[in-house]
């Protein structure tokens, strides 16, 4: 288990009505939790605008940074979705209509109604792999480690079955929430102790509001159970000296 | 108006707990809109882990990028909130207690309550100018034009008011929505027009899915009302020609 290394990934959101507040983006934590069921760590996500520069160049950043990319949004038919194209540039392949995904779409739609627009829809790098789309048809592509979904989250929830093979991951990440009646101020210092004795675990404290009450959730994650179990216990064994209250550890 | 140069912004979401998808990040949406109401474009988000060389480079990066730099997250009293010593990090600035923060928290809480863990919340660079928190006493702060806000969404939002008079905004960016009862292949090409002719107007398609009908948002953005309204005319006209449903034009 210890030979096998971190696999890393990295979600480009493209799409300037992430970035004007308009639409609240959803697809990063959709992603991050099936990434982290496959052994997969998301390490980093930048939200972009729709400038082709700002695309290739983040692509091309992430590509070499991260074992797998994700980029959501911008494959649609209208003028402001230019993945493709500057996913095609990146790699510097030839774009144009996909033989596959024209074939597809042609069956997709009603004789007649295959216009111009939907037509754009298979429109990327010639030399792409599918990802195929079951809820609305147009699909997803991939070129070596870079994945490109659609913006609409429940068409791309739909996709992720369909690339689940493509992908090797690491061990699964095994996660633990310990939920307290306190503040962190009262653990800060026992559970930093933890932290150092325990360097393979990560361990994150996050305070929240329940039923007008204050809360700490206190988060271990690794791929290791047993590691997880160790430090687990040692977090029981401070909390029962504080005398602080656990409202559930799952 | 026109002499006004655009004024832009970048937004830093730190901490793992986005990464690993257990948070749902909401903070951009609440800056990206508060930030367009003062004449500021959010240009990028990044979501990065609670690493300090990561949080150090990507705040060298923003900082000379950007007219403004927020960062949101790792701010509190635990081992896993870096982003003030961080910041010291990038700024070359000592890291130590802030007299103004500390005496605040002392303050804040009861006699013998402002243990250690608490006294952590005053530590930041030393210089800094402090973000005064309605809701939970410890500051936010600010270092030139960096502006550290916590990760807790409801305080985030308690603290923009006091910022507000130390940003210095464009023309505020006004924004149309056209909600549509058609999909985006059918207004593809006619939008494409629009959009070509008139450069200065920022004009999206989003896609969506309402009361089990597929409908389509075509927003327009611009800081000129005129602008906006001429754009709006040419593409009710096509609308009209392609005798399409609008729901909303708001």
């Amino acid at each position: 288990m210890e030979n096998k290394k971190e696999i890393i990934a990295g979600i480009i959101v493209i799409g300037n009505e992430i970035l004007s507040g308009r639409t609240q983006d959803t697809n990063t934590s959709t992603l991050s939790i099936w990434l982290n069921s496959l052994g997969i760590k998301v390490q980093e996500v930048r939200v972009i605008p729709d400038i082709e520069k700002k695309i290739v160049d983040t692509v091309n950043d992430f590509r070499k940074q991260f074992n797998y990319v994700f980029t959501t949004g911008g494959i649609g038919p209208t003028h402001d979705d230019i993945t493709a194209s500057s996913i095609s540039k990146a790699f510097g392949l030839e774009y144009g209509p996909h033989k596959e995904a024209m074939s597809i779409l042609e069956k997709y739609y009603k004789p007649g109604e295959f216009n111009e627009g939907r037509q754009k829809m298979a429109w990327m790098p010639t030399t792409a792999n599918l990802i195929l789309n079951p809820t609305s048809g147009a699909p997803g592509f991939n070129v070596e480690n870079v994945f490109c979904l659609p913006g609409v989250p429940s068409i791309l929830k739909s996709m992720l079955g369909g690339i689940e093979n493509n992908l090797v991951g690491g061990d699964p990440i095994i996660s633990k929430t310990i939920n307290l009646r306190t503040v962190e101020s009262e653990i800060a210092k026992s559970l930093s102790k933890v932290q150092n004795d325990n360097q393979e675990v990560d361990i994150g404290s996050y305070p929240f509001f329940r039923a007008g009450k204050l809360g700490v959730s206190i988060v271990l994650r690794c791929p290791d159970i047993n590691k997880i179990e160790k430090c687990n216990l040692e977090i029981l064994n401070f909390l029962k000296d504080k005398k602080i209250e656990i409202l559930e550890n799952i």
